[in-house]
Order: structure tokens, then sequence, then C-alpha cells
């Protein structure tokens, strides 16, 4: 049997000395691979193709340098699972070692497809042509079905682009799932008959297992236009299941609930443009949730620059995707941002928007009056 | 309708002054709920009911403090992701906020019982009454099933109490999962007969969404003794999924792959203990393998206590789960092991064995005189 010797790269950096470093990449080749003593191994082929490679190898300063590693794509195999197990499994668990970047190679091109709809295909379904897009949350967690859907029916009213599911909306007794999206879908539905506006609205699909794909499925059939997925609670896969499945066809915000820990250290996990940018879009996320700079978050004008050119920036095939900034947006502060991300960008004000006014079409119609 | 009030509570620590962990903790509270401002919330049971509690704040120096606090678990559902979300979800993307520990409420004790067989089901599983288990795994990658199955068939005639595929072995070319899982567990039961004795092959089911679960029932029709699962690779859930299923019923051995990340930093993400113990216990793992101080990995040895600690300390009504220490143990620390953890520990010695002696069964005999 002829196995391809294809292989993808990634870029870590690794603090100590250069000679530490060195060993450090080496042990890297090993720990995410064979995880076997090399001199153990008799098998040639096994020994000359499935470690990591280290391709190149920089020193930024003194105590950082930066190894890309190869690794055989057979090694990944086709799940998402296997890929980032190769990617960071064992190594993650080592300190001072963090994964900056990802070279795709041609097979896991063919394998990852990257987003189905990205930028152009957001903004044909929201008919928003060139400037940014507005979105907002129902919330807060509590609501029943009922009121959250006159949220969302006053909001779609109003003529925002998009919107979404707070994050922390699952199917908790307060509002199930299936109610929550029915109901949401129709008011929306029904405020875009009445506009003549294309609003979009994402209910929260993040479940246990596959239950994810069935209600995405749901979410489909009730005329849900996208979906809201939190890979770090549901699993990377779940987004590539949803973008593989014919019969969703919807485009996935990627949300980042419980992946923050990936990037508290600035010298472990793994780097804001891999986490944020990289690695949803390759699964096939379309636009990417995360926290804006300035915010209640910690995030820093240069991390969101960096998940931008995660999302947007090129990578062979793969669609650009949508930096979609949130957590504590305010009206005031738009202007000043779509200096920083371009028109390119999904804003996502929440609580910003309720605090203008409370008639949230003031809000909306203000929001237009700046991006226009 | 009448609604539980039951809630569970979690522990953060927090840095900062006194008065900006009070600020932080009260963020927290909304953070993780309603994640709105309150001041706009007008029904008198979402505000009431629905937000987190602060239940106690403690400062354990003037800039480090703890806060319990209590959440409805309501909120968190019956699904494993909106628990962990509740628990950890947007938090997790502020720095200087860590979660120390969970304490269960009656309501989740009764939704997630923990692990099905703990140490007392495993003992008996591998007709081993008091002294530790020795495991190893198969690997490396690369190697085909039948290799594997001839690896699995020497160390289970060796008497070795427990073989575990490495965790990077998954559905690859070099060899598929379901020929994989049958060949080596048809060889460990082969050597079984023939010795009479009771090792457990424990096939690694991880990957993308429910076909961790198809890959359990599949091992447990090939006659598997026990299951790995990377819950950071596949999410929590599975582990949950796979101790639901009646028809599986096998222990569950924890992997920390990809989890390394939630320690890197010692004032953000989550404890060893949490993430390494109670958490994997609490979804219903049966054992905890983690990378054990003095090996290849950084944990420190009070790392690993608060990891044992997590495993097989008290928790409500959920059976105690075993320590599983690997990463780089040679047989001549075994003896300072076990006087470390005690009996009621699996030693994970992968290379280490290997390297004793060629002849494996040589290592497993003299780590049984170490021990017995």
């Amino acid at each position: 049997m002829k196995r391809t010797k294809d292989r993808f790269s990634v870029t870590y950096s690794i603090k100590g000395s250069a000679e530490d470093a060195r060993e450090k990449a080496r042990d890297i080749c090993v720990e995410q691979t064979v995880e076997f003593p090399l001199a153990l191994i008799t098998d040639k082929y096994i020994l000359g193709e499935v470690p990591g490679r280290i391709e190149a190898f920089t020193s930024v300063t003194k105590s950082l340098h930066q190894a890309r590693i190869s690794y055989p794509v057979l090694a990944a195999g086709s799940e998402v699972t296997q890929f980032l197990n190769v990617l960071f499994g064992n190594t993650s668990l080592k300190p001072g070692i963090r994964v900056e970047r990802i070279e795709p190679s041609h097979a896991l091109f063919r394998m990852y497809a990257g987003p189905r709809f990205g930028i152009d295909g957001i903004r044909e379904a929201a008919g928003v042509r060139e400037r940014p897009l507005l979105a907002t949350a129902i919330k807060p967690m509590g609501l029943d079905a009922g009121r959250l859907a006159d949220l969302a029916y006053g909001l779609a009213s109003a003529g925002i682009d998009v919107i979404k599911d707070d994050h922390g909306l699952a199917d908790q007794e307060y509002a199930s799932f299936a109610q929550r999206a029915r109901l949401c879908s129709r008011a929306v539905a029904k405020a875009n008959a009445k506009t003549g506006g294309r609003t979009i609205y994402a209910p929260n699909v993040t479940a246990d297992g596959d239950e994810v794909v069935r209600r995405a499925r749901e979410a489909k059939r009730f005329g849900a236009g996208a979906l809201v997925v939190s890979p770090g609670l549901a699993g990377f896969h779940s987004i590539r299941a949803i973008r593989e499945d014919r019969s969703i066809c919807l485009p996935v915000f990627f949300h980042p609930a419980l992946l923050g820990s990936f990037v508290s250290s600035r010298q472990s996990g793994i780097s804001h443009y891999a986490i944020f940018g990289q690695i949803p879009r390759i699964f096939g996320a379309d636009a990417s949730i995360f926290p804006n700079f300035g915010g209640r978050f910690s995030f820093s004008r240069s991390d969101c620059a960096r998940i931008t050119e995660g999302a947007r920036g090129s990578m062979g095939t793969m669609k650009p995707v949508f930096p979609m900034p949130g957590g504590g947006i305010n009206l005031s502060s738009i202007r000043r941002l779509v200096r920083f991300y371009g028109n390119d960008v999904i804003l996502l004000v929440g609580g910003g928007l309720f605090e203008y006014d409370a008639d949230v079409a003031k809000g909306v119609a203000y929001f237009k009056s700046l991006i226009s």
C-alpha cells in the first residue's frame, strides 16, 4: 500500500536558551507522534516518516525561539480530535511552549475545506454589501421563549443585521432550545416580512455530542439564518459536523467560551491568532466572536489584530471569516472600531445597545448612521 | 410551575486588592449567568434567582482572595456543555481568575452520578485486592494492528494489570480503530486464558462527536476491559455519554491531552484538583491519567497530591477514582511513588518498562516484586 507523505506544519514558540529550545523542539517531535524512545524503534518506515520533523528553527530573542515542526497528515488521520491531539495534545502539559500558527498541507486543505459561507456568504445572506454588520444578543437567561421572541421581534423590526442567542441560552427549563429557536425564528421572519429586511437570527446550538447537529437541523427547519457554537464546550468537531451536513447549510458563529485559558499565559497555550482565528476557520466557522479590546475582558489591541489576521488573512483556499468583536462595546466607540477593523467586521453590541436607549430602534438607527 | 431553588457552588481564586477581587466576584456572578446589566433587569424572579451569588469571600493574602459563588442548577440545565459554561465559560477569558473547586449540589449529584466503577470496580475487574496496579501503553503510532496485538499479547502474558492504547492511536491508516481494538482485545483474552490472569485492555475511543460512543460499544463487543477517552479533544460530555450507556458498562480512563493550558498559569485557568480530579470524576471517569512529578512534564509533587485528592477524596456520594500518574516513570522510582500515592494508584509506565529489559516479562515481574 502506497501511503501519502503529505505533511502539515505547526510553529511553536519555545522559551529557554537556544540549546534548551532545540532539545524541547526535538521532544515535541516525539511527544506529539510516537511518544516512545526513538532508540527503541526498529521499524524504518516509522522512524523515517512518523515523528515530527524540525523544518525551521529561529531565535526571536536569546530566550525565545520558534520551531516549525512538520507532521505526517496520516498521524492526524481524518478526525478533528486527533488533529488537535497532534497539534498540542501532550505538549499542552509542558510549560513554556506555545502554538503560534498552523500551516495546513495540501491533504489537510482537502480534508478541511474551511468556511462554507465566510464574509461574502454572510454579507449575501444579510443583504449588506460594504458596511460593517451590527449584531446583538437576546438575553438575559431566565426569560421564557415568548419574551425572548418579543425581544428578537423588536430588534429585527429595528433593522439590526444579526440577532444571536446569548451563549448561555442552552436548553434550560427557563426556555427550551426547541421553543426558543422556533419562536425567535418565527418572530424574526415576521419582522423581516414587515420591513423587507433580512435580519439573521442565530440560535445557540451548543450541546453534548451529536445533539449539536440535531439542534442545528431543527434550527434550520424553524427558519434560523445562522448558528452559534462554542467548541470550547462542545468540541471543535461540532463546527465541522455542522459545516459538512448538507441539510443544515447555515453560517456558523464561533463563540470562545471556556477557551480563555489557552491564552492566559503568553508563554504557553495557543496564540490568539490560532485559537480564535485559524482553528475555528479551518473547521468551518464563518465568523469568530471574541472579546474586544477595551471592554470588560483583557484582550489587547494587538491580540484583536492577530485574531482578525487569523480570521481574514490569506490561508490557502479557505474563505476569509468575519471577526466579530464583542464584550462591552458601546455605541460611542463604533467609529473608532471601524477604523481599527475596517468594514469587514460584525460588531457585537449587547448591553451597550440596550443602555443607549430603552427603545432599541433608536440604538440601531444611531449605529447605522455611524457606519453608512 | 414550581422551580427548584437548588444551587451548586464554585470557588474561584481572584488576584488583586480585596476591593478589586470583590468587584470581580460580583462580575463573575453576572458574566456566568444573565450576562446583562442588572439595572436593566426588571423581572424579580430572574434578578433574585438566576445570577450567581457570593456565598463566601476570604482573603488568602493581600493580593489573593477566594470567592465561593453559587449558581442555580437550572442555569446549568442538564448538559455537560452548559454546566462547564456556567462554571467558567466567559470568565475563562478574564485574567487573574481561577476555578479552585466545585461543590456539587443535591440536584447535581442526582444528575451526575460520578464513576460507575471507581477504584473498587477496577480492582474487582483486574482481580487485584490491595496492591497498586501496573499499567502500560501499546505504541508507537505507525505500528499496524497485528504488531500492536503482538505487543499486547506479550504484556498480558507477562501478567501486567492494564494495557492501554497510547492516546495517539485513533483511527489512522497505520491501524484502524476497529482492527486494532479487535485484534488487541482478542490477543489479551488469549493471554488471559493461558495464564489465568485478568489483564485489562483499554482501547482509545476518543473521536469526533457520538463516534466516541459508537467506538466504545464496538470495543465492548470485541471484549475490551476498559476505555481511554481524552475529553480535552472530544469534550467532557463524551465521558458522561459512555458512563450512561448501559450497553457499554466499562471503566473509563480519563486522559489529559490538550488540557494542559488550563493549568499553565497559576493565576488563571482551572486548578489541578478540579480539572484532573473533580471534573473527570463528576462526569463518570474511573481513573485519571496525569503527568507524574519528576517525569518529562512539569507537574510538582503538590500538583499531583491535589489531583489525587480531587480523584480519591470525599465528594458526596461519588465513588473514589484511581489516580493514574504516568509520563516518564521508571521502575527504579516505583517504591518511592507507592509511598507517595499509597496503594490506591495505577502506575502507568510506558517507555520505562521497555527500557528496563528487552523482555517485558522481566520488567513486569520486577515491578510486582517491588509492590507485593
